[in-house]
């Protein structure tokens, strides 16, 4: 089973090694490193993550996986992209995202008229797109996964791994990378957080404190 | 603020990744992406992660993270690493680990005499380094942090940015990546976990399943 996740120029990194450390430990599952041009891509904290295949080399992978990050606003807008994902949605088992990614997808008309998730402050684009956003943290519809912001996508990788091989494999898996989250704050949903916190990146519209 | 986050073939990427996503959004930090020999790390899943840095160039960082994975057993026995790091921990504000990266500290000696923890199937290794293993999720000894296994370094990463600058921006941070973990299962211990999933990671003395 092809898994291929997307890279490109300041993604976050994050979005994509949350799903890849759980699905990567799937049996019979390979994972591919695809981008429009191969090459090194740079994160948004400039950690370079080499993608080796060209999107045109994986035209039908059995999974799509699509992160976000400040980069995603070039990638919506790349027909190149956009192209790929139409096309291998036509056969894919699961198209997913994590993060912004999900506008990527919505740009390429996959969440019309579906129930979707985002980056909390990123919700209502996906109106844009003819999606109807929801504050869950994983959001399968058919065989669209969509996750919530940034570490979201480990709860989805977790939520696939056992549609893919089981709910055994998911809780092995689970224990392999000692998901037992412990943050010390609450602070991890805009329900939840500080007020201060959520002005925070309301104020700014960005989701970086840098 | 200097990080050095070493990079090694064969390491578990969401070791670095978590607290990375985490520590890179401390306003004021500067992450580096250190290796014995600059160029590309290959992952335990075969990513490609770039090590533009060579450790003599930062010797002296303020925070050394060292992550975990397969390829620890290469780094725990080469001196050109445990002398960096020997060098490095007598200047730095904090010194850390994820998983097994633990194990390299050990090897280091910078855990003699302390309270350490590290990847549950590793915990009684530790003991070869003069630590005194602990099945916490994080464990703060002066200035060293050490964390669990895998996805741990996501909350040693809110720990750390609390104590760089406050609980506040930890906080905010934790909304940023919009950390509010949902896990479909609770099986991320060995004290939660099904027993076949401990046992078959017992069985097999490692952490893949592949």
């Amino acid at each position: 089973m092809d898994i291929a996740i997307l890279l490109y120029d300041r993604m976050t990194a994050l979005d994509a090694i949350g799903p890849y450390e759980v699905l990567g430990r799937v049996p019979g599952v390979e994972l591919a490193y695809v981008a429009v041009e191969p090459g090194v891509k740079r994160t948004d904290q400039g950690l370079g993550l080499c993608a080796d295949t060209s999107i045109d080399d994986v035209p039908r992978p059995d999974i799509v996986l699509v992160p976000g990050g400040p980069g995603e606003e070039d990638v919506r807008t790349d027909e190149r992209v956009l192209d790929w994902l139409r096309t291998a949605h036509e056969t894919t088992t699961w198209t997913t995202s994590v993060c912004t990614g999900s506008l990527v997808l919505g740009a390429a008309g996959i969440l019309q008229g579906l129930r979707a998730t985002t980056y909390w402050l990123a919700l209502e684009t996906l109106r844009t797109f003819g999606a109807e956003p929801t504050l869950e943290r994983v959001v399968e519809q058919g065989k669209v996964i969509t996750a919530a912001g940034v570490s979201s996508g480990i709860d989805m990788g977790l939520t696939l791994a056992a549609r893919l091989a089981g709910d055994e494999v998911a809780q092995t898996i689970q224990l392999g990378i000692e998901y037992d989250p412990q943050p010390p704050f609450d602070a991890g949903s805009p329900a939840k957080a500080p007020a201060f916190a959520v002005d925070f990146f309301k104020d700014r519209n960005r989701f970086s404190l840098r």
